[in-house]
């Protein structure tokens, strides 16, 4: 489904809307470019688009079907860009990813979206800033991945936070974190697969082999390849401290059953004394003196109570209770 | 065993079936190349079909033996490519491994397999691009590699099925799933095996070294580099989530263990009542007034399933029951 | 805020205090550069001095907002330099982190701190080396990274304290000192995700490809790299030893859940003695000589006693209690 | 000591023995090459051999000492190649090193073996192979390492069938595998020090660096070197796989030790009734009616055997028992 | 402390011995070089050979302070090579680490030694190799490196006893070796960080990129790399089998706290067994016929003594006894 396609000259909008026949006959004029936006184009779809376009028949496969890699890939004068888009859902702890396929060459820029990623608010900004639509359909892939990695950047914010809670469970009182820690890594080993293999396309962008990205736009891409670079240490170490964090819940586990076995421990030992006596007095020998004292069962009873007393005393000294 | 032989030209295939001596001509005409197809030949029959096509005695003992490694090598004007094919078989939960030795040449394609790898399919799909087949018989390995990185994708997927079935195992009820996880660790490793060093060789492949992989073929041959990427980064994750599964697996049975503990303490606990509370009731003193009043024994009996109740009542609070 | 401007000729301040206006002229001038330093500038005020210096928009950007990763860029003729600074706050046991953006051209050099990073001290003992100061603005660059990584080397040495701390914790008695381990590897990740891009950046630095670094000053550029190695070794070391301690821990808590069991058990063993024994003649034969003898009661008394000295004699003994 | 010494000379054995001295004649003859095998030599015997071929001192300390790093040097024209043999030793799961000292030059090779490592079937074979021989000495190093490479694979095979033994130890019942899953890491540690820096010397073989390695050869050397990577990916698992049964192990223990844990309480559990219950009818209350009912022992005994049977038919569905 | 200073010419000492001002002088004698030895040098005292020899300022200061990582660093026609000595003292298990900064030119050479690394035994066993002394100052360098390096080996040699110690105390019964492994661990961190930038420093002078290594020393400084390299193995297996040894030792705490659980367990059902038995004969009711057998009471005591028995040999041959 086409959203929105318009030509661009010299930074500016000139017309609302095209039809993508409009939007080749626009291309192809000096000096200007066209923007043509899809979203989760049928097969018989792109391939009329990739027809008017001259794209190749492996392109179009990626675009239309997904769950490619991120990568940069030139195909003659075409550059085909894939990237990842990232959401970081909160309440169910998961990364929802969706899928941006980029295709600039110098007269054009089709962007193919899959999934969670409004391109829309990407366009609105662009075309406040004629300085950088000036320099052509370059400057069209740097305002998305920007705008994408910043995405990276809030839901690497959203799994700091959750690390953050589980290891309030590991060191608090509460339920076992175990399966939590073990989906958040889940999570982050699927947002560092989608990420991690961008910061190479971002290299490739950045060597000037393309001229789809002029020199003026390098420093641009190479602020995106840093934010990227500050997403993945952060990835990385999530993994490190959720790895840890599984290692420090086992010892805590360890931790709380020796607490518990003590607790136990200590009520059995204070149980196990008033049978002890109570036996030794059940016994039936006929020179037993304290029998016959008045006030034998009172004492025995007071002795109980002492011992078990002073036991438990001892426990709750010792931190046992 | 020859299991199908033909000669293209322009990207068709001209005959139904070649002998192999017919072949050797074939090839050796303008503009045709042939495509000899061998299924676990025994050494004799393949020495034949190196003599015919002048292939290197090393590649020779490869191709027959099969328990390569999968590689690229040029012996002269001949491409050697080895390969491994992988199938997942569900039920056992392993990972079937064939291999396919390619020979290309500028004017033949000898494919020698083992074990399960059909490559008629392969060999009927290509045989309708005639785009592609015009290429020559670079575009017979594209086809190949493409097929075998596919099932890997499969292969890969229904790992993805039992990591998400042992994840349900570790953290719910029923049996100890240690075993399948180490099982699954087990293929996962023999899985990377075979595919990990088929990257360094598509790598060289898409070099431009080689002059049966014209230029008109890197794109395809970079599209199956970048679908095995994908393996690779979810056999990567694979084990890294085996690995947490272990160890969270590990934390898993300690809790239980512990619940096992509590459940068991408050039981003895609550056993141990009218043990000590009857053995005081069975001392022997003469002056013990409880045991002549007439609604002693009815007492004690209350006052033992009261306590019993007031214990269960807690430990069911706490959660120990 | 403006913390301190003055200009530099030939290795010497030449006026106490500069304003921005003024700033600008005297670096206009031949043989002189200006060091001006900010504190933590708004925008709006950082927007005044880019617009003086004909600083790039992108690194105005990085410079306010702070939180970048360490790096070197150079926007034409300007070096922007970003490095952390680390203070390590011991009681807390954290790793406070600020950041200091430095830009260098051939006459200028503009410093933007936020958080811990007094510069005040590097200027003052900067200025009293004429040496060093004649050799331009990357001098002052030398200087600042000099001091920030003698900082990190400081708070590698707070670290080391603790972490031999927590080693005599885990292996003594008293507190169980998961949590403590677990907070100092998180804080050691932040120590080394905010240190370790600096290496990149100072390898670049002695390249010899900026102007703005002369020759003769690689050699101090290269000392402070080497400082950052040794930092990144104990780092990386910090990481492994936390990682063996807290194995380490978990197998102590093991040893003392086991050394507990047996002190339990060797109690419970001794308890069960006098019940057993008690037991037996509680029981109410008509038939048992024991019953009759006069000295039968302490008879047994003696010999729970015995059985029970006897039972603690051998597991103190046995190293049980 | 001397083994055996013989000139070639286009790819035959030209005399059955030489004594030194003729050998270095031998070696100087034109198209004539000479092959002197050394085994366990003393400082004094090899230096013999160094000054007769003009060997480097510290290629002599080396030769001499063995124990060292495999490797390939080059002391002006002669190729010094250190190679370790392995020997799987299956009864003792120890894997046993040998070295190869091989001094390669245009006319002469030099093998000083210490250890397992018998060269006379290499010999043997390859003087049956005239094709290869008359390439000259390259071809003596290539058959050595050949035949020292398949040993290899060898023994990981054994290594194989014990990590598949080990397996079946862990998951089994059977005595503790822990120690023997230690040691096997141990050797398989030592085999890989031995193996791994011989993948970087056959690399450099390869590089066509070195005149005694024709061009001719490379394709054979290129097989080794991909043999030894098979042997390098299959070390590696075994690595990964005895690190799991490391973990999957212990987490086994803990499970036996629950289901003990489990075993005991119920027993502990069912012993417990006929006390209670045997404790609550031994109480000396006057009015206990049950006590005067002449079936009123027999029904307790039942009462007892009941409830003991139900805990027991209770355990047992609960697979406590 | 200047402890030996001399003159060397073709080889050979020529003075005795020299005071700083001489030796300048005979430095700059053609063919002559100086090697000057000093000891933990005050600021002063060094400042002092500083600036008769020319040493840069920087340089300086990382030879007096010590604390250095081992390095080589060009000064213009001077290089600095910094090294670590090592010596593993075996009562306490520890590394302990010495520096030694060599200022090598193409006329002197200046030896910095601070700590446990006594150099007048190279220097007496180079006066006697004149073949290699002839080779000019690099050949000193040659022979503190190798003998540096060969004490490495020596302090590897001494933890693989040490570890094979701790293998034999995880394995065997006794003490917890767990602090014992974590301390092991630390050190050989320590030594790893000593010695693993060696490494680099050791390829650059290889590199025949410094004039004052001349082409034939470097089979010398190769020679050197290659055991360096050996122990750099050595280190990396020790790190792998301390962390298998920290884990297995874990499982065999785990191992034989399960072995107590069972012994504990099956001497107290051996003793719940006499308890339960006598309460049941200690009930009061009227009609129990066994009370009023004559052998009433022998019997059961011969029934409580049979089924101990029974019990003890059940366990017994369970091997929880």
């Amino acid at each position: 489904m086409i959203v929105d396609c318009a030509a661009y000259e010299r930074g500016k909008r000139k017309q609302a809307e095209l039809s993508m026949r409009q939007a080749g006959e626009a291309a192809a004029e000096e000096g200007t470019f066209v923007w043509l936006g899809v979203v989760a184009p049928s097969e018989e779809e792109f391939k009329a688009v990739a027809a008017e376009f001259g794209l190749h028949e492996l392109a179009v496969e990626d675009a239309v079907r997904a769950h490619q890699r991120p990568k940069v890939e030139s195909y003659g004068d075409t550059l085909h860009v894939v990237v990842k888009t990232a959401v970081y859902v909160d309440p169910e702890e998961v990364i929802e990813l969706g899928e941006v396929s980029i295709f600039v060459a110098s007269d054009f820029v089709i962007t193919v979206r899959h999934g969670n990623a409004d391109l829309a608010p990407v366009r609105a900004r662009l075309e406040e800033r004629t300085d950088l639509l000036e320099k052509g359909p370059g400057a069209v892939l740097y305002a998305i991945l920007d705008h994408v990695v910043d995405r990276y950047l809030e839901a690497a914010h959203g799994f700091d936070q959750d690390v953050r809670e589980v290891e309030l469970q590991v060191f608090g009182e509460g339920q076992n974190p175990t399966e939590r820690i073990y989906k958040l890594e889940r999570e982050v080993l699927e947002f560092q697969a989608a990420t991690a293999p961008l910061a190479e396309a971002l290299e490739e962008l950045c060597s000037g082999n393309f001229a789809v990205v002029p020199e003026a736009l390098h420093e641009y891409f190479r602020d995106v390849e840093d934010h990227l670079a500050r997403v993945a240490t952060r990835i990385e170490n999530f993994r490190q401290l959720l790895d840890s964090a599984l290692e420090a819940n086992l010892t805590q586990v360890s931790m709380r059953q020796n607490e518990d076995m003590r607790k136990i421990s200590a009520w059995v030992a204070i149980a196990v004394v008033p049978t002890a006596i109570a036996g030794i007095y059940g016994m039936n020998f006929e020179h037993m003196p304290e029998l016959e004292w008045s006030l034998g069962y009172p004492a025995v009873l007071a002795l109980i109570a002492a011992v078990c007393l002073f036991l438990y005393w001892r426990f709750k000294r010792a931190g046992w209770l």
